[in-house]
Protein backbone atom coordinates (compact mmCIF):
# COMPACT_ATOMS: atom_id res chain seq x y z
CA UNK A 1 0.00 0.00 0.00
CA UNK A 2 1.58 3.71 -0.53
CA UNK A 3 0.87 6.65 1.45
CA UNK A 4 -0.22 9.45 -0.46
CA UNK A 5 0.07 12.73 1.58
CA UNK A 6 -1.63 16.07 0.39
CA UNK A 7 -1.17 19.50 0.94
CA UNK A 8 -4.19 21.77 0.76
CA UNK A 9 -5.40 24.88 0.25
CA UNK A 10 -8.43 25.77 0.39
CA UNK A 11 -11.37 28.76 1.02
CA UNK A 12 -13.48 27.74 3.83
CA UNK A 13 -16.48 29.97 3.19
CA UNK A 14 -18.60 27.59 1.83
CA UNK A 15 -17.99 24.59 3.52
CA UNK A 16 -18.99 23.30 6.75
CA UNK A 17 -16.17 22.50 7.99
CA UNK A 18 -13.19 19.76 7.29
CA UNK A 19 -14.71 17.30 8.59
CA UNK A 20 -17.15 14.98 7.30
CA UNK A 21 -20.13 14.98 9.88
CA UNK A 22 -21.50 11.28 10.53
CA UNK A 23 -25.49 11.38 9.57
CA UNK A 24 -25.49 14.58 8.47
CA UNK A 25 -25.65 15.58 4.20
CA UNK A 26 -23.53 18.18 4.82
CA UNK A 27 -20.71 19.68 2.46
CA UNK A 28 -17.66 19.47 3.86
CA UNK A 29 -14.06 19.44 2.24
CA UNK A 30 -12.98 15.78 3.27
CA UNK A 31 -16.08 15.13 1.92
CA UNK A 32 -15.10 16.65 -1.57
CA UNK A 33 -12.05 15.75 -1.44
CA UNK A 34 -12.93 11.73 -0.90
CA UNK A 35 -15.35 11.98 -3.62
CA UNK A 36 -12.97 13.31 -6.21
CA UNK A 37 -10.25 10.79 -4.99
CA UNK A 38 -12.84 7.79 -5.08
CA UNK A 39 -13.84 9.29 -8.59
CA UNK A 40 -10.41 9.34 -9.77
CA UNK A 41 -8.78 5.91 -8.06
CA UNK A 42 -12.10 4.00 -8.35
CA UNK A 43 -11.86 2.97 -4.67
CA UNK A 44 -13.48 4.24 -1.92
CA UNK A 45 -10.93 6.32 -0.14
CA UNK A 46 -10.29 7.38 3.75
CA UNK A 47 -8.71 10.81 3.98
CA UNK A 48 -7.14 11.64 7.58
CA UNK A 49 -6.72 15.03 8.03
CA UNK A 50 -4.22 16.98 10.27
CA UNK A 51 -7.03 19.33 11.45
CA UNK A 52 -10.20 19.73 11.74
CA UNK A 53 -11.14 23.30 10.91
CA UNK A 54 -14.50 24.52 11.34
CA UNK A 55 -17.07 25.72 9.32
CA UNK A 56 -15.76 29.14 7.45
CA UNK A 57 -11.95 28.11 8.15
CA UNK A 58 -9.28 28.54 5.34
CA UNK A 59 -6.04 26.66 4.93
CA UNK A 60 -3.24 27.58 3.08
CA UNK A 61 -1.31 24.29 3.76
CA UNK A 62 -3.71 21.85 5.41
CA UNK A 63 -2.39 18.33 5.36
CA UNK A 64 -4.17 15.35 4.98
CA UNK A 65 -3.47 11.48 3.86
CA UNK A 66 -4.71 8.06 2.45
CA UNK A 67 -3.65 4.86 1.46
CA UNK A 68 -3.94 3.41 -2.17
CA UNK A 69 -2.62 0.48 -3.67
CA UNK A 70 -2.67 2.35 -7.47
CA UNK A 71 0.19 2.85 -9.11
CA UNK A 72 -0.46 5.93 -10.85
CA UNK A 73 1.95 8.89 -11.64
CA UNK A 74 1.08 11.48 -8.51
CA UNK A 75 1.68 14.47 -10.42
CA UNK A 76 -1.35 12.97 -12.75
CA UNK A 77 -3.27 12.22 -9.51
CA UNK A 78 -2.67 15.84 -8.58
CA UNK A 79 -3.86 17.06 -12.05
CA UNK A 80 -7.03 15.01 -12.06
CA UNK A 81 -8.01 15.55 -8.68
CA UNK A 82 -7.43 19.45 -9.28
CA UNK A 83 -9.51 19.63 -12.48
CA UNK A 84 -12.28 17.84 -10.54
CA UNK A 85 -12.32 19.87 -7.23
CA UNK A 86 -14.43 23.60 -7.30
CA UNK A 87 -11.99 26.22 -7.81
CA UNK A 88 -11.81 27.03 -3.49
CA UNK A 89 -10.51 23.91 -3.30
CA UNK A 90 -7.12 23.21 -4.47
CA UNK A 91 -4.26 20.32 -4.24
CA UNK A 92 -1.15 22.53 -4.07
CA UNK A 93 1.44 19.17 -3.39
CA UNK A 94 1.32 15.81 -3.60
CA UNK A 95 4.00 13.22 -2.12
CA UNK A 96 4.58 9.85 -1.03
CA UNK A 97 5.23 9.10 2.30
CA UNK A 98 5.93 6.20 4.43
CA UNK A 99 3.61 3.79 5.56
CA UNK A 100 3.80 4.82 9.37
CA UNK A 101 3.03 8.59 7.89
CA UNK A 102 -0.15 9.67 10.05
CA UNK A 103 -1.04 13.58 9.35
CA UNK A 104 -2.78 13.86 12.29
CA UNK A 105 -0.59 11.77 15.11
CA UNK A 106 2.73 12.60 13.05
CA UNK A 107 2.32 16.28 13.31
CA UNK A 108 4.59 18.61 15.90
CA UNK A 109 2.70 21.41 15.45
CA UNK A 110 0.75 23.89 13.22
CA UNK A 111 1.06 27.50 12.12
CA UNK A 112 -2.67 29.97 11.93
CA UNK A 113 -2.72 33.22 11.01
CA UNK A 114 -5.67 35.39 11.96
CA UNK A 115 -6.33 38.64 9.92
CA UNK A 116 -8.50 41.28 11.29
CA UNK A 117 -9.53 44.62 8.80
CA UNK A 118 -9.58 47.31 11.39
CA UNK A 119 -11.79 50.21 9.32
CA UNK A 120 -15.16 51.61 9.32
CA UNK A 121 -15.99 49.42 6.30
CA UNK A 122 -15.11 45.91 4.87
CA UNK A 123 -13.33 45.11 1.87
CA UNK A 124 -14.84 44.01 -1.82
CA UNK A 125 -11.89 41.38 -2.16
CA UNK A 126 -10.91 40.35 1.49
CA UNK A 127 -14.43 40.33 2.86
CA UNK A 128 -14.32 36.50 3.18
CA UNK A 129 -10.46 35.98 5.08
CA UNK A 130 -11.09 39.32 7.54
CA UNK A 131 -12.87 39.78 10.91
CA UNK A 132 -13.82 43.86 10.15
CA UNK A 133 -13.46 45.73 13.83
CA UNK A 134 -14.55 49.41 14.03
CA UNK A 135 -13.14 50.30 17.10
CA UNK A 136 -9.59 51.58 17.51
CA UNK A 137 -7.16 48.94 18.40
CA UNK A 138 -3.74 48.95 20.60
CA UNK A 139 -1.20 47.12 18.75
CA UNK A 140 1.02 47.54 21.49
CA UNK A 141 -1.53 46.22 24.56
CA UNK A 142 -2.55 43.03 21.81
CA UNK A 143 1.41 42.02 21.69
CA UNK A 144 1.96 42.46 25.83
CA UNK A 145 -0.92 40.49 26.06
CA UNK A 146 0.06 37.67 23.78
CA UNK A 147 3.15 36.79 25.60
CA UNK A 148 1.63 35.43 28.15
CA UNK A 149 0.24 32.74 26.20
CA UNK A 150 3.84 31.29 25.06
CA UNK A 151 4.83 28.38 26.74
CA UNK A 152 3.15 25.64 28.41
CA UNK A 153 -0.52 26.54 29.74
CA UNK A 154 -3.73 24.88 30.64
CA UNK A 155 -5.95 25.91 27.88
CA UNK A 156 -9.58 25.44 29.59
CA UNK A 157 -10.82 29.16 29.43
CA UNK A 158 -9.66 29.19 26.02
CA UNK A 159 -11.44 26.03 25.05
CA UNK A 160 -15.09 25.87 23.81
CA UNK A 161 -17.62 23.85 25.05
CA UNK A 162 -17.97 20.35 23.50
CA UNK A 163 -14.81 20.33 22.54
CA UNK A 164 -13.79 16.52 23.24
CA UNK A 165 -10.15 17.59 24.14
CA UNK A 166 -9.21 15.65 27.51
CA UNK A 167 -5.43 17.15 27.45
CA UNK A 168 -6.42 20.57 27.72
CA UNK A 169 -2.33 21.56 28.05
CA UNK A 170 -0.92 23.10 24.74
CA UNK A 171 2.50 24.70 24.31
CA UNK A 172 2.48 28.13 22.26
CA UNK A 173 5.69 28.46 20.31
CA UNK A 174 5.55 31.65 18.67
CA UNK A 175 3.27 34.29 18.69
CA UNK A 176 3.48 37.38 16.86
CA UNK A 177 1.12 40.32 16.33
CA UNK A 178 1.86 42.47 13.21
CA UNK A 179 0.21 45.43 11.20
CA UNK A 180 -0.18 46.04 7.72
CA UNK A 181 -1.69 48.72 6.72
CA UNK A 182 -4.93 48.85 7.78
CA UNK A 183 -4.94 45.04 8.80
CA UNK A 184 -3.56 43.37 12.06
CA UNK A 185 -2.12 39.49 11.36
CA UNK A 186 -2.05 37.42 14.44
CA UNK A 187 0.82 34.51 13.77
CA UNK A 188 0.34 32.12 16.30
CA UNK A 189 2.60 28.64 16.36
CA UNK A 190 1.66 25.99 18.95
CA UNK A 191 2.56 22.00 19.48
CA UNK A 192 -2.01 21.39 19.87
CA UNK A 193 -4.41 23.25 19.78
CA UNK A 194 -7.99 22.86 20.98
CA UNK A 195 -11.91 23.98 19.77
CA UNK A 196 -11.86 27.09 18.90
CA UNK A 197 -9.10 28.14 21.01
CA UNK A 198 -7.18 30.47 18.46
CA UNK A 199 -10.38 32.55 17.86
CA UNK A 200 -10.83 32.23 21.17
CA UNK A 201 -7.04 34.23 22.07
CA UNK A 202 -7.89 36.59 19.33
CA UNK A 203 -10.87 37.65 20.74
CA UNK A 204 -9.94 37.96 24.13
CA UNK A 205 -6.70 39.94 22.98
CA UNK A 206 -9.02 42.51 20.94
CA UNK A 207 -10.91 42.98 24.11
CA UNK A 208 -7.35 43.87 25.27
CA UNK A 209 -6.36 45.84 22.16
CA UNK A 210 -9.38 47.89 22.78
CA UNK A 211 -8.82 48.86 26.25
CA UNK A 212 -11.63 46.57 27.79
CA UNK A 213 -9.20 43.90 29.47
CA UNK A 214 -5.90 44.31 31.02
CA UNK A 215 -3.16 43.23 28.94
CA UNK A 216 -1.97 41.23 32.05
CA UNK A 217 -5.37 40.16 33.16
CA UNK A 218 -4.42 37.55 30.63
CA UNK A 219 -2.55 35.33 33.30
CA UNK A 220 -5.36 35.55 35.33
CA UNK A 221 -7.35 34.07 32.66
CA UNK A 222 -5.75 31.43 32.31
CA UNK A 223 -5.21 30.87 35.51
CA UNK A 224 -9.07 30.54 35.89
CA UNK A 225 -8.91 27.12 33.50
CA UNK A 226 -12.92 28.46 32.94
CA UNK A 227 -14.26 29.54 29.45
CA UNK A 228 -16.28 32.32 31.05
CA UNK A 229 -13.51 34.57 31.72
CA UNK A 230 -12.29 34.94 28.61
CA UNK A 231 -13.07 37.50 25.76
CA UNK A 232 -15.93 36.03 23.15
CA UNK A 233 -14.72 33.80 19.76
CA UNK A 234 -13.56 35.62 16.80
CA UNK A 235 -15.58 35.36 13.97
CA UNK A 236 -14.08 32.07 11.76
CA UNK A 237 -13.95 34.08 8.64
CA UNK A 238 -10.64 36.06 9.69
CA UNK A 239 -8.58 32.37 10.71
CA UNK A 240 -6.16 30.40 8.35
CA UNK A 241 -4.38 27.19 9.20
CA UNK A 242 -1.15 28.35 7.64
CA UNK A 243 0.86 25.40 7.83
CA UNK A 244 1.42 21.59 9.62
CA UNK A 245 5.04 20.84 10.83
CA UNK A 246 5.94 17.19 10.88
CA UNK B 1 -26.93 71.30 -5.94
CA UNK B 2 -23.80 69.20 -4.37
CA UNK B 3 -21.63 67.28 -6.37
CA UNK B 4 -20.65 64.08 -4.40
CA UNK B 5 -17.45 62.05 -5.70
CA UNK B 6 -17.49 58.19 -4.63
CA UNK B 7 -14.67 55.94 -4.54
CA UNK B 8 -15.89 52.48 -4.99
CA UNK B 9 -13.94 49.24 -4.83
CA UNK B 10 -15.84 45.97 -5.73
CA UNK B 11 -15.09 42.67 -6.83
CA UNK B 12 -16.62 43.15 -10.40
CA UNK B 13 -17.20 38.48 -10.43
CA UNK B 14 -20.69 38.79 -10.13
CA UNK B 15 -21.61 41.58 -12.41
CA UNK B 16 -22.20 42.33 -15.69
CA UNK B 17 -19.55 45.22 -15.92
CA UNK B 18 -20.17 48.78 -14.79
CA UNK B 19 -22.67 50.76 -16.73
CA UNK B 20 -26.60 49.81 -17.08
CA UNK B 21 -27.36 48.70 -19.99
CA UNK B 22 -30.38 50.39 -21.63
CA UNK B 23 -33.48 47.58 -21.86
CA UNK B 24 -31.83 44.57 -20.35
CA UNK B 25 -32.54 43.91 -16.63
CA UNK B 26 -28.53 42.62 -16.30
CA UNK B 27 -26.92 43.11 -12.38
CA UNK B 28 -24.20 45.94 -12.88
CA UNK B 29 -22.30 47.54 -10.53
CA UNK B 30 -23.83 51.04 -11.24
CA UNK B 31 -27.48 49.78 -11.45
CA UNK B 32 -26.78 48.38 -7.87
CA UNK B 33 -24.88 51.93 -6.50
CA UNK B 34 -27.97 54.02 -8.22
CA UNK B 35 -30.43 52.02 -6.33
CA UNK B 36 -28.67 52.64 -3.31
CA UNK B 37 -28.63 56.26 -3.38
CA UNK B 38 -32.23 56.27 -4.61
CA UNK B 39 -33.22 54.51 -1.38
CA UNK B 40 -31.11 56.94 1.07
CA UNK B 41 -31.62 60.12 -0.75
CA UNK B 42 -35.20 59.01 -1.57
CA UNK B 43 -35.02 60.30 -5.26
CA UNK B 44 -33.29 59.04 -8.27
CA UNK B 45 -29.52 59.88 -8.52
CA UNK B 46 -27.95 59.15 -12.37
CA UNK B 47 -24.51 58.15 -10.90
CA UNK B 48 -21.66 59.27 -13.74
CA UNK B 49 -18.91 56.70 -13.67
CA UNK B 50 -14.99 57.40 -14.61
CA UNK B 51 -14.31 53.92 -16.10
CA UNK B 52 -16.99 51.78 -17.99
CA UNK B 53 -15.32 48.09 -16.33
CA UNK B 54 -16.21 45.51 -18.35
CA UNK B 55 -18.22 42.16 -17.31
CA UNK B 56 -16.07 40.47 -14.67
CA UNK B 57 -13.20 42.97 -13.87
CA UNK B 58 -12.74 44.94 -10.13
CA UNK B 59 -11.96 48.20 -8.78
CA UNK B 60 -9.90 49.13 -6.00
CA UNK B 61 -10.47 52.92 -6.99
CA UNK B 62 -13.43 53.62 -9.48
CA UNK B 63 -14.53 56.78 -9.14
CA UNK B 64 -18.09 58.02 -9.99
CA UNK B 65 -19.99 61.30 -9.28
CA UNK B 66 -23.42 62.64 -8.48
CA UNK B 67 -25.54 65.90 -7.82
CA UNK B 68 -28.41 65.65 -5.09
CA UNK B 69 -29.84 68.65 -2.73
CA UNK B 70 -29.33 66.52 0.50
CA UNK B 71 -28.18 68.03 2.90
CA UNK B 72 -27.19 64.91 4.60
CA UNK B 73 -23.50 64.72 6.63
CA UNK B 74 -21.37 62.47 3.65
CA UNK B 75 -20.35 60.14 6.82
CA UNK B 76 -23.53 59.42 7.56
CA UNK B 77 -24.26 59.22 3.55
CA UNK B 78 -21.13 56.96 3.66
CA UNK B 79 -22.30 54.48 5.85
CA UNK B 80 -25.95 54.37 4.93
CA UNK B 81 -24.92 53.38 1.08
CA UNK B 82 -22.17 50.62 2.72
CA UNK B 83 -24.95 49.38 4.67
CA UNK B 84 -27.14 48.82 1.84
CA UNK B 85 -24.57 47.36 -0.33
CA UNK B 86 -23.95 43.62 -1.21
CA UNK B 87 -20.45 42.64 0.32
CA UNK B 88 -18.51 42.75 -2.76
CA UNK B 89 -18.98 46.71 -3.29
CA UNK B 90 -17.63 49.33 -0.97
CA UNK B 91 -17.40 52.81 -0.97
CA UNK B 92 -14.44 53.48 0.52
CA UNK B 93 -14.21 57.44 0.40
CA UNK B 94 -16.33 60.06 -0.31
CA UNK B 95 -16.21 64.03 -0.29
CA UNK B 96 -17.96 66.88 -2.41
CA UNK B 97 -16.29 68.13 -5.12
CA UNK B 98 -16.93 71.62 -7.29
CA UNK B 99 -19.78 71.57 -9.38
CA UNK B 100 -17.81 71.01 -12.70
CA UNK B 101 -16.24 68.06 -11.27
CA UNK B 102 -17.17 65.11 -13.82
CA UNK B 103 -15.77 61.89 -13.67
CA UNK B 104 -15.57 60.77 -16.57
CA UNK B 105 -14.42 64.31 -18.56
CA UNK B 106 -12.24 65.96 -15.83
CA UNK B 107 -9.85 62.75 -15.10
CA UNK B 108 -6.49 62.87 -16.36
CA UNK B 109 -5.51 59.33 -16.66
CA UNK B 110 -6.07 55.85 -15.38
CA UNK B 111 -4.04 53.20 -13.52
CA UNK B 112 -4.78 49.52 -14.14
CA UNK B 113 -3.22 46.43 -12.94
CA UNK B 114 -3.25 43.10 -14.49
CA UNK B 115 -2.63 39.99 -12.26
CA UNK B 116 -1.19 36.64 -13.98
CA UNK B 117 -0.66 33.56 -11.24
CA UNK B 118 1.99 31.18 -13.36
CA UNK B 119 1.54 28.08 -12.10
CA UNK B 120 0.29 24.82 -13.10
CA UNK B 121 -2.60 25.22 -10.38
CA UNK B 122 -4.98 27.92 -9.69
CA UNK B 123 -5.31 29.43 -6.52
CA UNK B 124 -8.46 28.46 -4.02
CA UNK B 125 -8.19 32.17 -2.75
CA UNK B 126 -6.98 34.33 -5.62
CA UNK B 127 -8.92 32.31 -8.40
CA UNK B 128 -11.30 35.57 -9.10
CA UNK B 129 -8.66 38.17 -9.24
CA UNK B 130 -5.83 36.49 -11.23
CA UNK B 131 -5.35 34.67 -15.06
CA UNK B 132 -4.15 31.89 -14.21
CA UNK B 133 -1.03 30.82 -17.14
CA UNK B 134 0.72 27.07 -17.14
CA UNK B 135 3.32 27.39 -19.26
CA UNK B 136 6.77 29.78 -18.71
CA UNK B 137 6.93 32.97 -19.00
CA UNK B 138 9.80 35.34 -19.75
CA UNK B 139 9.55 38.57 -17.53
CA UNK B 140 12.46 39.58 -19.35
CA UNK B 141 11.12 39.55 -22.86
CA UNK B 142 7.65 41.32 -21.73
CA UNK B 143 9.38 44.13 -20.30
CA UNK B 144 10.92 44.42 -23.28
CA UNK B 145 7.60 44.58 -25.24
CA UNK B 146 5.63 46.79 -22.70
CA UNK B 147 8.32 49.16 -23.56
CA UNK B 148 7.25 49.67 -27.15
CA UNK B 149 3.81 50.73 -25.74
CA UNK B 150 5.16 53.96 -23.91
CA UNK B 151 3.96 57.12 -25.02
CA UNK B 152 1.48 58.39 -27.28
CA UNK B 153 0.02 55.67 -30.29
CA UNK B 154 -2.90 54.65 -32.18
CA UNK B 155 -3.63 51.72 -30.72
CA UNK B 156 -6.39 50.61 -33.30
CA UNK B 157 -4.69 46.88 -32.84
CA UNK B 158 -5.37 46.62 -29.28
CA UNK B 159 -8.97 47.77 -29.52
CA UNK B 160 -11.93 45.48 -29.34
CA UNK B 161 -14.31 45.53 -32.23
CA UNK B 162 -17.39 47.33 -31.60
CA UNK B 163 -16.30 49.87 -29.31
CA UNK B 164 -17.53 52.80 -29.99
CA UNK B 165 -13.98 54.89 -29.51
CA UNK B 166 -13.53 56.85 -32.46
CA UNK B 167 -10.25 58.48 -31.51
CA UNK B 168 -7.20 55.90 -31.17
CA UNK B 169 -5.10 57.20 -29.94
CA UNK B 170 -3.64 57.14 -26.14
CA UNK B 171 -0.94 57.45 -24.32
CA UNK B 172 0.61 55.36 -21.72
CA UNK B 173 2.58 57.08 -19.28
CA UNK B 174 4.08 54.08 -17.22
CA UNK B 175 4.11 50.12 -17.63
CA UNK B 176 5.72 48.05 -15.21
CA UNK B 177 5.54 44.29 -14.68
CA UNK B 178 6.65 42.95 -11.62
CA UNK B 179 7.36 39.00 -10.54
CA UNK B 180 6.28 38.31 -6.66
CA UNK B 181 6.20 34.64 -5.93
CA UNK B 182 4.10 32.74 -8.79
CA UNK B 183 2.32 36.23 -9.38
CA UNK B 184 3.04 38.37 -12.45
CA UNK B 185 1.91 42.24 -12.30
CA UNK B 186 1.54 44.57 -14.95
CA UNK B 187 0.74 47.93 -13.60
CA UNK B 188 -0.12 50.20 -16.56
CA UNK B 189 -1.15 53.79 -16.34
CA UNK B 190 -2.37 55.89 -19.30
CA UNK B 191 -4.15 59.36 -20.24
CA UNK B 192 -6.91 56.98 -22.04
CA UNK B 193 -7.89 53.39 -23.05
CA UNK B 194 -9.99 51.99 -25.30
CA UNK B 195 -12.62 48.95 -24.98
CA UNK B 196 -10.45 45.94 -23.72
CA UNK B 197 -7.23 47.65 -24.25
CA UNK B 198 -5.23 46.55 -21.58
CA UNK B 199 -6.31 42.65 -21.63
CA UNK B 200 -5.61 43.06 -25.22
CA UNK B 201 -2.14 44.35 -24.46
CA UNK B 202 -1.51 41.79 -21.67
CA UNK B 203 -2.69 38.60 -23.96
CA UNK B 204 -0.22 39.73 -26.49
CA UNK B 205 2.33 40.37 -24.21
CA UNK B 206 2.03 36.70 -23.00
CA UNK B 207 2.51 35.68 -26.46
CA UNK B 208 5.57 37.20 -26.70
CA UNK B 209 6.79 36.19 -23.03
CA UNK B 210 6.26 32.74 -23.91
CA UNK B 211 7.90 32.94 -27.43
CA UNK B 212 5.07 33.37 -29.53
CA UNK B 213 5.97 36.81 -30.64
CA UNK B 214 8.90 39.04 -30.67
CA UNK B 215 9.35 41.68 -28.37
CA UNK B 216 10.36 43.91 -30.94
CA UNK B 217 6.91 42.82 -32.77
CA UNK B 218 5.25 44.91 -30.71
CA UNK B 219 6.34 48.00 -32.65
CA UNK B 220 5.04 46.23 -36.04
CA UNK B 221 1.38 45.37 -34.54
CA UNK B 222 1.67 48.81 -33.32
CA UNK B 223 1.60 50.43 -36.81
CA UNK B 224 -0.23 47.60 -38.57
CA UNK B 225 -3.98 49.45 -36.42
CA UNK B 226 -5.46 45.94 -36.92
CA UNK B 227 -6.73 44.07 -34.00
CA UNK B 228 -5.77 40.76 -36.24
CA UNK B 229 -2.51 41.34 -35.63
CA UNK B 230 -2.45 41.34 -31.88
CA UNK B 231 -2.47 38.66 -29.73
CA UNK B 232 -5.51 36.93 -27.59
CA UNK B 233 -7.75 38.91 -25.01
CA UNK B 234 -6.83 38.30 -21.87
CA UNK B 235 -9.47 37.15 -18.90
CA UNK B 236 -11.65 40.33 -17.53
CA UNK B 237 -11.01 38.81 -14.17
CA UNK B 238 -7.20 39.14 -13.62
CA UNK B 239 -7.91 43.21 -14.23
CA UNK B 240 -8.16 45.62 -11.58
CA UNK B 241 -8.98 49.51 -11.83
CA UNK B 242 -6.84 51.15 -8.99
CA UNK B 243 -6.50 54.51 -9.57
CA UNK B 244 -8.06 57.45 -11.28
CA UNK B 245 -6.43 60.45 -11.57
CA UNK B 246 -7.65 64.05 -11.65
Amino acid sequence: MRNIKLIIEYDGTNYSGWQIQKGKKVKTIQRILEKALEKVLCKKISLIGSARTDAGVHAQGQVANFKTEKKMKLQNLQKALNSLLPVDIVIIAIEEVPSDFHSRYSNRGKVYEYKILNSFFSSAFDHRFIWQVSYALDIKLMQKGSGYFLGEHDFSSFCAAGSGNKNKRCRIIKFKIKRKGEYYIFLIEGTNFLYKMVRNIVGTLVEVGRGKFQADGIRDILNKRDRNFAGPTAPAKGLTLIRVKY
